[in-house]
Parts: structure tokens; C-alpha cells; sequence
């Protein structure tokens, strides 16, 4: 008993919409969660690390017992000391989170791109548990993504890889948050699929039958949820955003594929709660257009097995691991 | 002088349109080269043996001793047994070369991807000599690309990675030789700036005045080398043509950039002979388009600073590395 207490780590995913925290086990259980909505972009950073902390001493209630290490996967470019050198889903620039953490803590705290928190959680607990060569992407406000070489994270020059979702897939295209046009994450993300669902409740489109009844015919009130619900009853605007956004996130995978050549492709984060609404059309669009094809392995698109969990029980996993080192 | 004789090794080149074959000491120093033809892709493979074969024979007579290691560095996906899985440029399909080449040859043989020869030969004797993680292309018929991520040859799950150029910029876009449309290598290569400058030519373009003067008024003896020397004379045409490609290869930097973070961009191949003319309109745009600017690194684009040889030293050098595994 003393000692499942004692090796309890706290994970945080702070989210551009929702912060996710848990308390995790050596063996990736989840004891205890807690989930907070993320301060606006416009607050100070001082907010989010409110949040932070209340989500911690909240966790260390639950389980009766003070965390061994504090894990943070964040929504942004992350150093190897633990600042976050920018933000594109909130007001972070230059903002060295893991010191102000562990001062408010008191307890090791380690801050990684929550990409990359979520990517370790499925290669050492989930979906990529026996592979090596894994390219690992979360869909949620945006494309967070992850790269697994050689069965290790890779994290770049200066700690910022895996930032795919701001490879320009359309020259001139659609404005993104980061400042760039035609980011592949305003064609593949939750927030592509909702305003895409939107648009057709909007335009009373009769395609969006079902998903004008979840809604009430009020464009407000479509969440990546209720398309979800209103695409698996059949609803064909639903389906038809479904089948956009996973046709470009298989176009963008064949991208990553060409550069990589990874064995296995791990999709994550809320929107792939859809699974096979999501990732079949990906799969058929990788399939079409990974250069090569038919002289070379297709590797296989599947869902993060540890779905939303992943990215605070891999920054758990993280802390704790940092601990050892 | 014998162990300088027993130290050589022999690479070759098989690029798009020709093979470089070169014996390189220990330290990278090129002995003797030769240059011939890339066989038509119509030809058979053993055609392109054929060739390979007789480039090395030469080499041998030149220096005046047999190659302790045969290197090839070959345009194509190659496996970890040498074996050339598909090749866009040429007629092979899962080709055995490197068993081919070793029964013809009696030394040992080593095949690999040009880029990644490349990669290896600026990493030990050139360019990245002191970085860790680098991003190197190769620009000639189209766009090679090879990964250094700490310090070593990064081959994807099977031995394919580093295909950057049949990555997707442009939806619907240019037909590709590899079956796609839109590919990288398709905005941003000694092709398409010859076929670019070409263009300028047919159409007597006033702007390509010093162009035509070159070609004689004929497009079919456009070649990279002149554009080179039309767009240093000053011809518009031959520096509009660089400012389209270089702003091409700066976005698909970028894109590259963003997905692995690294230290350097080493530019090699024929077009990269151009410096400036191809690499200041590469690095605006890189800056323009770099997601998160100003808040991370620019990385620097540098030319290959072995030229052409690289393609050829890199090979002899890995061909040496496996001699001592």
C-alpha cells in the first residue's frame, strides 16, 4: 500500500480547449482524473499555471497522498529546460513554465509538447507498444504530432520536432492561428471538422438532418461529439466532414510517410474518438498517394488505444522516468 | 604508398540523367573520376550494371589497384540488402543490386540511396561537419533527401525514408513520374528550372535575352549550367526561374523544418552549383513561412560544400564504414 502511494506521478494536458490531469501508476493506471476547462489565450500566463497547480493539489486529495513527480504535456514548442518558446492556442512566448512550476510545487516537474507526452504514453503503454518507427499524431484544436526513431522521442535540434500540422499543404490557403496560410491543420483537425459541420447547419443543408436535430438547427451548439453521434446515425453533412478531413490527414500521412518511412501511423486526440469515420478515408487517401506504392510497405493508420488519457499518462510517464535519469 | 594503394575505395553515383564515379582515400581525398551516361530508364537493369561495372573497371585501371569497397549511391528506395525497391528515374523494380553488383565485382558492395550517400559524405568531410541534425537534399532530375538526427543516417522503418520530394505541395497539382500530382520535386529541381527557362525561350521572351543568346534561340539546348550563367549575366527569364524554385524549396523547408526541428539545410546537386542565385530566395521564404518565427532557431541554408562529388565520396565512405563492421 505505502509504496503504490509513494510511486504515484501526476500527468497534466493542458490542451487549447480542455486541461486533462490524472494520477498514474508505474504501470500506466490511471488512479484518479481530473479535467478543467484552459484558461483563454488571452490570460496571463500566471492563469494557466493556476490551473495547473489546482489540478495537482486536487489529484494529490483524491489519492490521499503528494505526487512523485509532475509531468506536463503542453500545447506548444517546448525546450529542453522546460520553457515554452510559443504557443499558437495560448498566450505563452518564452514562458520557462517548468521553473515557475517547481517552485509552486515544490516536486520535479518535466514539461514536454503534448504531442510528444501523448506519443510515449501509446509506445509504452498502447497502439505502438512493439514498434519502433512511429509517427504519432493528435487531432484536437489543431495537429499536434510526434515523432518515435528508433523506439526513443525525438525531439530535434533545439526540442521543437513533430510540428506538423504547420506544413503548408495549400499554397495561399486557409489563415492559421501560427500566422502562415494553408496550414495542413486547417484541413485536418477537430476544429476543421466543426466548422465544416457548422456550415452545414448554418445553410439548413437537408444533408444535415440528424445533426440539425442534435443541435436544435443552432450552428452554436455543434461539438466534435455531436458530429461524431450524428455521422455514426447516418447523417451525410457529418459523414461528408468526416471523409474531408480524413482524406487530408491520409494526403499529409503519405507526406510524413515519404519523409519517414514509419511502420506504423498512431492517430490520437479527440476527433479520433470517430475511429473508422475518421481513419478508413484516411487510410484510402494514404493509399492513393503514398509515392512508391505497391514497391513499398503501406503502413497502417490506427487510433491511440489510450484515447484522451494518453497525453497526461505519458507526461506521468515522463516525470517519472526523468526521475530515474 | 602500398597502403594508400589498399586504402582506396570506389563510389558511384547513379543520378537521373548521369553516373559519377570517383576512388576516395580514407580522409576523402578523390583520386581519379569518371562520368558517363545514366542508361535510358527504358533499358534494362543490367544495363545500369553494365555501366556501374565499367566505371569501376576504369577507376581500377586509372589508380592502378583494385577498390578494397565498392559504394553505390543510387537514385530509388533501397532496402537494408541493397536492394533497389523502385526507382522513379529508372527502369528498376525490386532490383538485387547490391547481390548483383558483389557477384560481378568479387568486393564488397554497399547500396544506398544517393541522398543518403550524399548526406554522409557533407556529414564527414563537408558542410555538417560539426551538426547533429541535419536535413539534406540533393536537387537535380528531382529531389533527394536523406535525415541526419543525431549524427547518424536516419532510414525509416524500411530503409525508405528521406523521399521529401514526392511529398505533396500542391493538391491537383503537377504530374509527377512517380504516379502523383503536386509533388515537391515538381515546383523546386533542375528539371523545373529548365523546363521553366525552356519556356521563357519558346515563347522569345524579351526577358530572356542573354538566355537566347545562349541556346541560340533553341529550347532543346537549355541546360541548368546555362540558366547558371544566363541569371548571373542578369537575364530575367534565368532569375525569375531560380526566385520560383529557390521560394519553393525555402516553403517546403519550412514544412521540413517544422516536422523535424533541425540545425542545418544542406542544399547538394547539380541546381545547388547556382549558391546564391537559388539559395537567398530559399531562405526568405524559409523565414516567411517558418512556423513560429521568432520564437525558435531560423535554420541556415547551406550548399553541399563537396559539390557534385558528394554523391560518390559518401558511398565510398559508407562502403568503408561497413568494411569495419
Amino acid at each position: 500500500m505505502e509504496e503504490s502511494v509513494e510511486d504515484t506521478a501526476i500527468g497534466v494536458d493542458i490542451g487549447g480547449t480542455k486541461v486533462l490531469a490524472g494520477a498514474v501508476t508505474a504501470d500506466g493506471t490511471v488512479l484518479e482524473t481530473v479535467r478543467l476547462p484552459t484558461p483563454h489565450r488571452s490570460t496571463s500566463p500566471q492563469v494557466v499555471e493556476n490551473t495547473i497547480v489546482a489540478a495537482v493539489r486536487e489529484l494529490e486529495f483524491l489519492t490521499g497522498s503528494p505526487a512523485c513527480a509532475v509531468g506536463i504535456g503542453a500545447a506548444g514548442f517546448v525546450d529542453a529546460r522546460g520553457n515554452v518558446a510559443f504557443s499558437p492556442h495560448l498566450a505563452w512566448r518564452d514562458e520557462p513554465l517548468q521553473a515557475a512550476l517547481e517552485g509552486r510545487l515544490r516536486t520535479p516537474v518535466t514539461v514536454d509538447n503534448d504531442a510528444n507526452t501523448t506519443a510515449w504514453a501509446e509506445l509504452r503503454f498502447g497502439a505502438a507498444r512493439s514498434y519502433r518507427d512511429v509517427v504519432c499524431l493528435t487531432l484536437g484544436t489543431g495537429i499536434g504530432g510526434a515523432l518515435v526513431l528508433n523506439g526513443e522521442i525525438y525531439r530535434g535540434g533545439h526540442g521543437m520536432a513533430g510540428e506538423f500540422g504547420h506544413m503548408q499543404v495549400v499554397p495561399d490557403g486557409r489563415a492559421c492561428e501560427c500566422g502562415n496560410t494553408g496550414c495542413w491543420e486547417q484541413y485536418s483537425s477537430g476544429n476543421t471538422l466543426v466548422r465544416s459541420a457548422r456550415q452545414a447547419v448554418t445553410e439548413r443543408s437537408p444533408e444535415a438532418e440528424r445533426l440539425r436535430w442534435l443541435v436544435e438547427d443552432d450552428p452554436d451548439r455543434v461539438t466534435g461529439p455531436l458530429v461524431t453521434q450524428a455521422a455514426r446515425d447516418g447523417d451525410l453533412a457529418a459523414l461528408e466532414a468526416f471523409g474531408e478531413i480524413g482524406d487530408w490527414l491520409g494526403v499529409g500521412l503519405a507526406g510524413l510517410a515519404a519523409a519517414f518511412d514509419p511502420e506504423l501511423l498512431v492517430v490520437g486526440g479527440g476527433v479520433a474518438d470517430a475511429g473508422s469515420l475518421l481513419l478508413d478515408p484516411a487510410q484510402r487517401a494514404l493509399g492513393r498517394t503514398l509515392t512508391g506504392r505497391g514497391f513499398r510497405p503501406e503502413p497502417r493508420i490506427v487510433p491511440a488505444s489510450l484515447g484522451t488519457t494518453a497525453g497526461f499518462v505519458g507526461a506521468a510517464a515522463l516525470a517519472r522516468q526523468r526521475l530515474g535519469e
